[in-house]
């Protein structure tokens, strides 16, 4: 191979990527897909119906601003002084994105420096890692740990970062810590208590926050969702990241937003005129619209922000007692649409498989392959030295519609069934 | 300012940009707009009723592969094999980026090492020089220079490159040459003998190629577009980059292409999965259906990749006229949808503009506030030791309804007369 074809160094090691390799798998249209976050629910009728108005409007088929359509930042600031409680400037705090993804990539690009480290929490949503070693930074992660339990419910409540051993990670070299609330995998939603931990070692050694909530309206009976950049002291050093994807249910969609401080806002605004330079305009007009549609009723329970978790935690609780009537103890979540379970006692021949995997990967391959049921494997969301702490546990996504989940019942109780 | 607050030093001093400042200014409704390169008039029917029905399809408002949706790629791959009379692999020689903006950058930092050099032709479409200076790369300029005329109409074809003073710009350091035929700002469209004498610099050095061919369909009468990515020994080092904004006239889509050997196409493919994942599913079914209906119908007069250009050729004589009847000399473009002059000869009285800014910016801006008219300052898309070469040179934009050259026509016409 000539030298001229070789990768810049920024992104050698980084091309491998659960979600391509997973998805690819569960192409087969007769696999259960219960893998990527991927809603086979119907997005609300409005939002589709917006697009589809939209698209027939000749102008906004054309550019538009590029830190974000200004219908898109007027809705966005609008709904999120409610969250804040304090006015948002949409030009100059608010960057629309190519997803969260998007922001994520931008907040680390604009903010973080070569040698720089970044605190991440295990496990973690997957890209975090590499991002941060494409802007030539170290991540330094933590685990989340589980408290004891026995014969309880296992809780997303339950997994928690020990205090002393999270400022141990800090020093003059942390530029960021990444929070994810409520969490991917686990479905953790962090407490006033332990977000003010956190709030209070980034403000003690001068550390940004990149917030990704993009479950923010997906939490469940007795959980509040709480942001960390309202916390006092925060705002100025917090990028708060949500997701229109995951809000509205249209993955497909691609946009998400970051919010926080100009300061900081404009450093991901650079990146992004450097980069994309702008979102799809009739996507983001659309979204605007819904947005529109939601912020007037946002008390009432037809709100999708209200009715979207609530329809949801139905699924959930189905996704636990099925997961409980094989055996299993899975990890309740307090929010997000995930749910993880230790799946070493379900009957699996493994023989067969690459040895140089870890567990999860080798079980959710021969799941796919000989089960037709897909999901993600956990060990995916953390770095090399934790993959073994997690590799015993599957992701399985529960926004899907009854007649999928259906499907996977029966799989997985015939699959007992046969064991017993 | 806290010290955590400042950008990286990838993104220093690359916080300015010229569309964000002119659209901002061409924002006013009263004026009239042939700054940015936005077409106002219709995208073509089809194109935004395929988007309009794939709206309401739960499915297709969900994630898709992260490197093209599947029937994009398939569809590019069926119409590029035409042009390159080659196979082209779907899955492994194409991604689908957020605009052909996405995949130059993708190129860019996917390929291109800190310390490399990086030709640049100029003028050049102006994200060019800050995208290679964040990949910590030096850019290296080269100048198009014009033969002079005496009488005769100018045309682009007399901008031409002086084949010694390019081939002094290759060493051993030079990573890449970006390639952009037909040119944005000057309309000159490559001859297949200036193509060979960059090819052959390019093999002789060992040097990728990224041909941003964007405005591909677009040429006019008497002139052909060549992919120099089809001249032999250039297919494995070339990334050819397309853009469905220009291509269907639909610029608020954002989505874009390149097309290349696996052994370079991997390199963007990491650096996407690490950016923005993947690109809007709506939208890249809506264009590869939009494909399908005109790549059966390529050598047909009413293809749109035939009808549109016929249409803007009409728009560009119009153009030339015009400006030839203030007595200007514009550059006559073989190919784009741009048209160059120099305007010091209109009468502008600049002196209560900022000092610190080149002629055109102060034209423009001027020009923008006294007479309601908009466009691009050149000096926009050049490196700072050119600028004066070209600043007083203005981009007019001309795939505008006819109803906007009319104001624009009445515009400029009513000047000269004031000032006669």
């Amino acid at each position: 191979m000539a030298l001229k074809f070789k990768n810049a160094k920024r992104i050698e090691g980084l091309d491998s990527n659960v979600w391509i390799e997973f998805t690819k798998l569960a192409a087969d249209p007769s696999v259960v897909n219960l893998g990527q976050g991927l809603p086979d629910i119907s997005p609300p009728t409005y939002v589709k119906e917006e697009l589809s108005k939209i698209a027939l409007i000749d102008g906004l088929n054309q550019y538009t601003r590029g830190f974000g359509h200004p219908s898109l930042v007027k809705a966005l600031s609008c709904l999120y002084e409610k969250c804040y409680q304090n006015q948002i400037n949409p030009d100059k705090e608010i960057l629309v994105t190519v997803g969260a993804y998007g922001s994520l990539f931008n907040a680390i690009q604009g903010l973080v420096e070569e040698g720089d480290e970044v605190i991440i929490m295990v496990p973690f949503y997957d890209c975090y890692e590499p991002m941060v070693r494409m802007a030539g930074a170290t991540p330094v992660f933590i685990p989340l740990r589980s408290k004891p339990i026995d014969g309880e419910k296992w809780s997303s409540s339950d997994w928690t970062l020990d205090p002393q051993e999270l400022e141990s990670k800090f020093n003059s070299k942390t530029k960021a810590i990444i929070l994810n609330t409520p969490h991917n995998p686990i479905g953790k939603v962090y407490t006033k208590e332990e977000l003010q931990v956190i709030a209070d070692l980034c403000i003690k050694y001068d550390t940004l926050c990149i917030s990704d909530e993009v479950y923010e309206w997906l939490v469940y009976t007795g959980n509040k969702h709480l942001k960390i950049a309202t916390f006092p002291g925060m705002w100025e050093r917090t990028i708060t990241i949500g997701s229109a994807g995951k809000t509205f249910s249209v993955t497909g969609w691609k946009l998400g937003w970051s919010i926080g401080p100009n300061h900081l806002i404009k450093h991901l605004q650079t990146v992004q005129q450097n980069t994309i330079y702008t979102c799809a305009t009739p996507l983001q007009e659309a979204l605007a619209q819904a947005f529109w549609i939601d912020i007037k009723r946002m008390d009432d329970p037809e709100c999708y922000f209200n009715s979207l978790p609530r329809e949801l935690e139905v699924k959930r609780d189905r996704m636990v007692h099925l997961l409980e009537s094989v055996g299993l103890k899975p990890i309740v979540p307090d929010g997000g649409y995930f749910i993880i379970a230790d799946v070493s006692s379900l009957d699996a021949d493994l023989s067969d498989m690459k040895n140089n995997e870890p567990y999860d990967y080798k079980f959710v391959k021969w799941m796919t392959k000989n089960k037709k049921l897909s999901a993600i494997p956990v060990s995916a969301f953390c770095n090399s030295e934790t993959k073994s702490q997690f590799e015993k546990f599957v992701r399985f996504c529960f926004i899907k519609k009854d007649s999928t989940l259906d499907a996977a019942e029966e799989i997985i109780k015939a699959w007992s069934r046969q064991k017993s």
